[in-house]
């Protein structure tokens, strides 16, 4: 079996028609087919997005962001941490471990993570790791965000 | 026809019981639940959801949350806003209009709404005249708000 290996995506025409196969395609990729477009942004800028290639098609995809320590209200200590979402496998790849390739390369890089999980898929995320916040309306409105806590990192408390 | 009538909903164990009949049933219900069990909240304290009875059965829900304007990143002038969730007629009882009365009934606050959409809802956003909110990635990560403006309010411009 080939090793998987998760690239980072670059914003460019090819790559956004690739997202198109994609569920959770929405705002945030057309609004990168605007940027480049009308040129906002260069071709090959750097997306929030990586993915994972069999031959020439994308059949894996992530957005990772860094949410500043200053605006944490998930972790303690208070610190940098990593917001995951449109963590997607095309159907007939799935059950591959390329979603387990995505989710390991978010944790390589040691900071801890918050994800707000589709419905249905809590079996997978608890194979990650991945815990219940503990749930505060006021931050967390309608989501149920999940967590995972690298050593040394817990969850805040309520306030 | 009867009129169709909106009510506060408080939290109990009849409606928490009700509750677990929507799809959208998650960590809120549940956190509601262990702070009625473990008496953190009282007996029919009120809860963040506004919802419609036929007779006995609660058909129709959402929740309804006031964010302070100090925090507010959507709209121009900055000011408090409605964040709507959780909107869900159950499956019997869509197409009588009692989402339009849930969405009504959050407009008459005249206060502006931002909502996320699940997917495949937005021809009923859009006759609710909600409009996809300018996507900005640091502020909406997955998310693609819609929001509806009352009058002599203006969507803020991006960073």
């Amino acid at each position: 079996m080939n090793r998987i290996k998760v690239e980072k995506l670059l914003i460019n025409f090819k790559t956004l028609e690739k997202f198109k196969y994609f569920k959770e395609y929405g705002n945030q990729e057309l609004s990168m087919l605007e940027d480049l477009e009308s040129n906002m942004v260069e071709n090959d800028s750097d997306s929030p997005f990586y993915g994972i290639y069999f031959g020439d098609n994308l059949v894996a995809r992530m957005s990772l962001y860094t949410v500043k320590a200053k605006y944490d209200q998930y972790f303690e200590p208070p610190q940098d941490y990593l917001t995951l979402w449109k963590l997607e496998v095309l159907p007939d790849y799935q059950g591959k471990g390329y979603g387990k390739a995505l989710v390991d390369f978010a944790k390589s890089y040691n900071l801890p993570i918050k994800t707000n999980p589709r419905i249905n898929s809590h079996g997978f995320w608890e194979k990650m790791d991945f815990q219940k916040a503990h749930y505060d309306m006021e931050r967390d409105l309608g989501e149920n965000p999940l967590i995972w806590l690298p050593e040394g990192v817990e969850e805040q408390e309520n306030k």
